[in-house]
């Protein structure tokens, strides 16, 4: 696995400890984390009702800043952010100012001239939100919507979120993540939010070539067998399998994949009945888990994808309350 | 002509007959197209004065899911939302999530589960955006903004108000569509909407090849030869000859094909001397038209485009109207 | 230097003298610049505090019509135009409806018939802004984002916001503008401000190559020489080297051009101790400009950038006046 750039202690809380930049959940507090969950029950209401816009970002201009492509995850910022009542900009840069030539911090100082409040980075590298968020003025947050292997901090909160409504807890749940941990971001920010909230006994499972030979010292347990992997477990989060690993040196072929790390109906008689199936999307139907599973009525897929706009509402403006508090009080 | 899928009937409504989505004019009644019309004139008006905005929409979500690129159309329905001051993605599926291997069915799922409202969908097969609307949520609209050579209904409705705001009348008119009659899902969609309003004496002028056989049981008469066609007609809509027409079996040259089926000046003393002309637009000048038509006193062309922006607003508002009325009685 | 189209006196004033279009600084008086700047004074202060939208521009339509890709100024004019409440379309015509053959003019003809009430006009071939300003009808207004070599007025009157700001008065500086001058819109835009504004002494600084040989008919001094150009300036206007010329003919090398015309701490010893480096951007580091200079104490680069947004305000909503106004009257 690799290592994640060095973390400056408390480079995304101010100094009273509340939110300013999110770039990753390593390092945040129980009580932060329920309080994003908190926020994003107000939000989940607010989504399923007529109106779905809150005025608490206008005036704000958020800027989703994708060097690398994911409408899904961009799709989700953004309406995010217009429920929030923001102002967006979706500014590509891989077709962008830097095809000019630009350096990523001179775009950043651009953008910030003229006044833009946040930042959502998606980036191919690891800490390139950390990065943008230790150059930023005071006045801007950074959310960091996936970096390299890295972190997927809102991932991991709507998965949080998510296991909470369903389960009503984290304490003495069995979590399996199973698929490409080597190559996952999501997997790392979920092991570090489900060791934050209190759950003990997380397995990952995968093909040994698809998981870090360090990974015990994240606090998990490996496995390479799918059904003792998921054997009494409450939750499973499948992992994508990203295509270019599809063939190659990592695993055999497709058929053996699926064979062997597939969840099949039949595979889930090792879990607890009442056992709930999670995916970041978009599935790969056949490869890492079959459609009757992906459908059927343990499936939660549909509901994280739900809750991601509940929980980014959360974030956006929760890192927006220092700028928004003075703005009340003056 | 290809055969339309089968339609099941009542998709398009509710059960109290109001408008749920809108696929096509095929089996609507005289009584809802004239609704449309009439909705459309008070946003004709919207359009014209200086703040344009009606909050109708205010908190809705609407998503041009666009399958085939189609800027005129996409912007027409993006003012058209945006002015009823709904919120607007545009999503360009084939460089979006699909090229990740999704699969049409889950993009619809995903989006439905952000909790939009309203899918404008453009697709190069026939039948898809029947195909959506049968799979999403009950609070969700469709509106097909051109399915494959199918139907393209809003363009019908845009060129039906155009007539009767020009006409002030359905009842004895005699219209003529000339061109591409075979490949046009406006043609289609436009003989269906003549038909439901009262046109008796509707004409298809084509070359040969361009004409379905079974193009009579439409309740149309066919013409190989524009002057007699466009006899004693009072309005006349010219189609687009697609490029890909444009060489080959079809026609055997540009210059033969404007010599024929081309509308120019001369042509029209065989007509009404009030005769109007119409196009859905972009025009080819010099292919199927000629610039002295396209821009004269008889063309309506771009009055056509206005009306398409008040159209898409009505039938956008109408679609939307059982989920916002009991937000009202509630 | 490529001569501009002639202007037809008065396209871009209504009768009165009040700005309908901003296609160019040529031929307007110190009075109207002067009111651009006012007007411009008090949009800074909007982009500065916390919720920063004014309802000037609610309802009305925005397009940026883009024949040529430039996030950067893209972005500032969709900004600025947020900011007054606006809707903005972004049409990048490139991909856009000219590739099904429509021409020019059927585009701006189509877009008018949707309602829409400004184009911002970027486009590569000089006099594109002022043709279609010539088009279309009376309450759409024209903004030149750029046209070729011809004119960038937008630019150029942000530049001259920045050196109000800072030097408080144009009589009496002296201004160099160096680099690639021959083919710079910038730069002639810069220079037909600073002259109706009252500057005397404006050098232009650039190898032969890159200087036209009827410069001085513009007013200005051309120098071959860097520090010769530079001594005794109040501002320093540096052109970005576009990288199609960073090569060939024009300059004989990069490393060459930097050693004669790349400004550097050391070379500003020529200047006074208090002069301003201005850059419309974006930069490239070590080809025009030192990163000592770009970010050093003298630099208003990044203010230029934020003051963009407040002159696009300004011009957006004072070409607007004359639609405005009258529905303050009725």
């Amino acid at each position: 696995m690799i290592h994640p750039p060095a973390l400056p202690h408390g480079l995304q809380l101010t100094a009273d400890g509340r939110l300013r930049h999110f770039l990753t959940v390593e390092g945040l507090s129980r009580e932060l984390l329920t309080r994003i969950m908190d926020t994003a029950e107000s939000f989940a209401s607010v989504t399923e009702q007529s109106v779905k816009k809150v005025p608490l970002l206008r005036g704000k201009t958020v800027v989703n800043l994708f060097f690398e492509t994911s409408t899904r995850t961009r799709t989700t910022f953004e309406l995010a952010a217009k429920r929030l009542s923001a102002d967006v900009l979706n500014i590509n840069v891989a077709t962008s100012a830097t095809s000019k030539g630009e350096s990523l911090l001179d775009t950043i100082r651009n953008l910030e001239a003229m006044h833009v409040d946040m930042f959502v980075v998606r980036h191919d590298e690891s800490g390139a939100a950390h990065f943008i968020a230790r150059q930023v003025a005071p006045h801007i947050s950074v959310i960091n919507a996936g970096d390299g292997w890295h972190a997927h901090p809102t991932q991991a909160m709507l998965d949080m979120f998510t296991i909470r409504r369903l389960k009503q807890r984290f304490e003495g749940l069995k979590v399996a993540i199973v698929g490409d941990i080597f190559h996952s971001r999501v997997a790392r920010s979920d092991i570090h939010a489900l060791r934050i909230l209190g759950v003990r006994d997380i397995r990952v499972v995968a093909p040994r070539t698809l998981l870090p030979t360090d990974i015990a010292t994240l606090g998990v347990t490996p496995y390479c067998d799918l059904d003792e992997g998921i054997r009494d477990t409450d939750v499973i989060i499948m992992l994508r399998l990203q295509k270019e690993r599809m063939s190659g040196a990592f695993i055999p072929s497709l058929h053996e994949y699926f064979s062997r790390f597939g969840l099949t109906d039949s595979r889930l008689v090792h879990a607890r009945p009442d056992v709930i199936i999670m995916h970041p999307g978009p599935i790969n139907r056949g490869v890492e888990i079959d459609s009757a599973v992906a459908d059927g009525s343990r499936s939660v897929i549909l509901q994280q994808v739900s809750h991601g706009i509940a929980v980014r509402m959360a974030v956006m403006s929760m890192a927006m309350q220092p700028a928004i508090t003075p703005e009340k009080t003056t």
